[in-house]
């Protein structure tokens, strides 16, 4: 990272400043080939060890160190799609140091490199010729929490000149996620550009808070963290967001969604929020240990549910550990008589199925209007 | 990272999910004491040697292991401000583990943690109680290119409710930044909101693009680098944001200014479109070793040069490797009778100076009206 500095500092023409590279290009890492095989590399001369964890792979693959030093290992071929990955040396994780795209994260130790395999023709997540709409980084007071929070919000095409109000969907983040991470990784974004484009979903708001109510340093402890943002969202957030954007202001024109905490979050506020929301989404997500307990309010209160919710959805991957909470959960709600949709898909705890599934369930909760 | 992925697993309920920590709060890093000295952590057992590298110091110092492998270093008192730092383990330069705050490039090996030290009051780049604009992320179509680009663009407390047209500041990053850097490091957003409502700056749309026509892996020479960015800039870009934003569309309410290469970039495009800009701001970057050759036909025409621009603003850090080239382009401006304002200041190639610089320069650019 020195020579960055080094380079930076002298006094190049304009032109060359442009075109000077940060590094020599000896090492090139992740590489793609054209038959979707990846080549993993890592300068470390003098380490011991050094192993690729990705999610791609379902070992831990040691990498081999050539002459000069650097490690590498080939895979593949992958199916196209996008990957988190890191390379560990001699125990100690680190990303690869020669791919720029990396995910964020809000909690330490949980940044990852980005792999991406693309598919022969952009995939439902990618950018392709169609209206985009555009995403707002908002700053919102809250009462509850007593600071300036963020928020992102996706505004679909055409947006600014339309004058019809749009239904709204709130959408939540895992563990460790941030406001940033839905749009950054998620790419909730261009799912919905594209699901617009092609008529499968209705033009909607989507709004991306951060789901914790206080940022992890602060120590809080999780009841106040949820009871607080359960609190930010509904008496804070949402009259922001119905006093700043052209919405509908009633339950038949909001829903929740979330994975893994997000859905958490969702079973918890939705069902027991029926004047709030018509349609939930939860993904990845159980009820936890007991819902015969926790949720005795919800299943006490099962006609009333299945009366306002025009959608329940829960979906799981079948290799998720989210798998036998989901399959509890919903086996609870079937006993409950709480009508809903439990549909499993291959897949783990990742980001590989949360994008899927918003590409599966936008159209389900606001379904294009011929 | 692994911890992370079991945690995730576990078929929590969602109180518990949510104040799950994703590891053992053992190892800290960094952390600020109430005196702003700050200790560095990071574990390592296997490793011999770690050493911190942080824009907050004038050395590289070395880190020293405990029993549980963990290796530590104190500095300080800093002054408040936010710095860039990374270890070095063994010759390999790694992230701090325990900080999730990363500053995010568009290259690779450029990734830095973030240390922010606050002040005992906010400062001119925090957030405080005071109504926010927001950022958009922004797609937009580059005939130039042929592919859709993206930009941030700033709109200041209130846009929606306005009917006035603003004028607007195209504002550029360094070799290695992208469209996000300005707001997500260099906090253009909260320095503007805290100048528009200290009645410093005129209320004004800021764009950010990604001044690279395209990226770096695409290997494309620097020349057309700069050229297309240029014509994608003017021919693109504007049109745009002139189309979509409540923007006034006269040379008098458009300025141009930028970091670096984008300083230079300020300098190649500005002084040559004086029908498109008329305020230049250009941090800590000169115009090449040759401006007497580069920059002849801007000397041939500084009548023009000095009628038209209402602002030409140089400035660089005393400490900064561009010091000399800015110096040299400031005595040829002068020499050629070129009429500008150059400014040294304490500072270093740094973000630390270009926050500073912005903060002091947008209300020359667009001075508020009373």
């Amino acid at each position: 990272m020195k020579l960055r500095a080094l380079l930076l500092l002298l006094p190049l023409t304009a032109a060359v400043q442009a075109q000077q590279p940060s590094q020599p290009p000896a090492v090139r890492s992740p590489e793609v080939s054209a038959d979707r095989r990846v080549t993993f590399r890592m300068r470390a001369p003098n380490a011991a060890k050094v192993t690729v964890f990705c999610e791609c792979l379902t070992s831990e693959p040691a990498m081999t160190k050539d002459a000069d030093g650097v490690w590498s290992v080939t895979v593949g071929p992958l199916e196209p799609d996008i990957y988190e990955y890191h390379f560990t040396v001699d125990g100690v994780d680190n990303l690869d140091q020669r791919n720029p795209v990396v995910k964020y994260n809000s909690r330490p130790n949980l940044i990852e490199s980005v792999l991406e395999v693309p598919g022969p023709a952009p995939l439902f997540y990618d950018v392709k010729s169609v209206p985009h709409g555009k995403v707002e980084i908002r700053y919102y007071p809250s009462k509850t929490t007593g600071t300036t929070r963020r928020a992102f919000v996706y505004t679909p095409p055409n947006y600014e000149r339309g004058t019809n109000r749009l239904p709204v969907l709130y959408l939540l983040h895992g563990a460790d996620g941030d406001e940033t991470v839905w749009t950054q990784f998620g790419r909730a974004n261009l799912i919905l550009d594209n699901l617009i484009a092609e008529r499968k979903a209705a033009p909607m708001v989507v709004v991306m808070p951060f789901a914790y109510a206080y940022p992890w340093h602060a120590g809080v402890a999780g009841e106040k963290q949820r009871a607080d943002f359960e609190k930010d969202l509904l008496t804070d957030l949402i009259p922001f967001v119905q006093s700043n954007y052209r919405v509908n202001t009633d339950r038949d024109n909001r829903a929740l969604a979330g994975l893994s905490m997000g859905g958490g979050l969702t079973l918890a506020i939705g069902p027991r929020h029926l004047d709030m929301f018509s349609r939930l989404a939860v993904f990845s997500s159980g009820g936890g240990q007991n819902p015969e307990k926790t949720f005795a309010d919800v299943a006490a209160n099962a006609k009333n549910v299945n009366g306002q919710l025009k959608l329940f959805w829960i979906g799981v991957g079948t290799e998720d550990g989210a798998m036998a909470g989901s399959k509890r959960m919903s086996e609870f709600l079937t006993a409950s008589g709480i009508k809903h949709i439990f549909k499993t898909t291959p897949g783990a705890h990742t980001w590989i199925v949360w994008r899927k599934y918003l590409n599966e369930v936008a159209p389900q909760i606001f379904p294009a209007t011929s």
